[in-house]
């Protein structure tokens, strides 16, 4: 076998998403023939990553400074809630660039079989924001899954009362999208949702 | 957009071989979430095999000792040397266990296509070991696709007229293949190679 010292590497890169065992001894290869070059500057930036990056305590994105950026620009909407599942999504919104307002993750959405109940989510902070005031607008970005919706209507009962706009992405044909090519769910909801021209 | 701190960091895990930037930014969030338990872990395993592996100067393995472990250990065949294209190869038949010599990591393969003719690759250097004589045997181990025979034909032409054994892996029927799932290719050459019970 390879040295301990790149076991040792390929058995911790292998954990990760996206990663298994070969791809993990390609990479450490790949790193190691391109030590200076690339090697080096990944180590800094992780470091960098690990020494800076905290979870805001406000919406739970991943930023430099508390309050996070987007929580901090008084350019947002901050009665505009976003509700997402995990920070990759809050993420591929930004990337998106159409919202302006402020997020909460919730860490994740509820599933039996994983175990998962409201306990585990950031759902108590989401009502407590809402029950101090200042959200006019609680829009739900949650995954279309089985898990996803049943948050989606766990979290529409909990802020039943509250005087809180409540809303959630629209369903139906994604752009590009060939008929032929789409499941018979999003068929039925995009019918269901037809909007008059 | 994230920090750029993240940014950084996504930009240089895309560039590993088996990543892009999706699973550069799931990766990134997954080491943010352990950051004790997997995220430090992995920084101080890419420090260490970043200042402690090198490139062994006789064969090409990568590990802390000059010579390799292989190249040292006085167990093994000094006399035959296994040429393979890269470590990544050299690991998988190091896995395997079946051979008890040493090896030759070419760097490579010749491909007119990618511009690497023979000056790219660790040939002189192997023609120089067998030149100096302790040589027995050279095994050709790589790859089966077009550049790989290409480079194996070449070697044997540079290697003709030197007092050493020459042989090749073998080619035929994988352990557990179907022959309804093989490619032409394969059975053609199982045929050929057909051995006498």
């Amino acid at each position: 076998m390879s040295a301990p010292e790149i076991e040792q590497l390929i058995h911790l890169l292998a954990k990760l998403p996206a990663f298994g065992p070969r791809s993990a001894r390609r990479a450490v290869l790949f790193l190691l023939n391109k030590k200076e070059s690339h090697f080096a500057p990944l180590i800094t930036a992780m470091q960098s990553v690990r020494d800076k990056i905290v979870a805001c305590p406000i919406c739970g994105n991943m930023d430099t400074s508390v309050p996070c950026a987007i929580c901090s620009d008084s350019n947002r909407n901050q009665g505009q809630i976003c509700v997402v599942r995990d920070v990759a999504d809050l993420w591929a919104l930004e990337r998106a660039g159409v919202f302006k307002g402020v997020y909460h993750v919730l860490g994740g959405v509820l599933s039996a079989l994983d175990g998962i109940g409201p306990e585990e989510l950031r759902i108590q902070e989401l009502l407590d924001k809402v029950a101090s005031g200042g959200a006019e607008e609680i829009i739900l970005a949650l995954p279309a899954t089985v898990e996803g919706q049943t948050t989606a209507h766990y979290l529409a009962d909990r802020l039943d009362g509250y005087p809180v706009k409540l809303s959630a992405l629209s369903r139906g044909v994604p752009v590009g999208g060939e008929l032929d090519y789409l499941d018979d769910g999003t068929l039925q909801m995009a019918f269901k949702s037809r909007r008059g021209l």
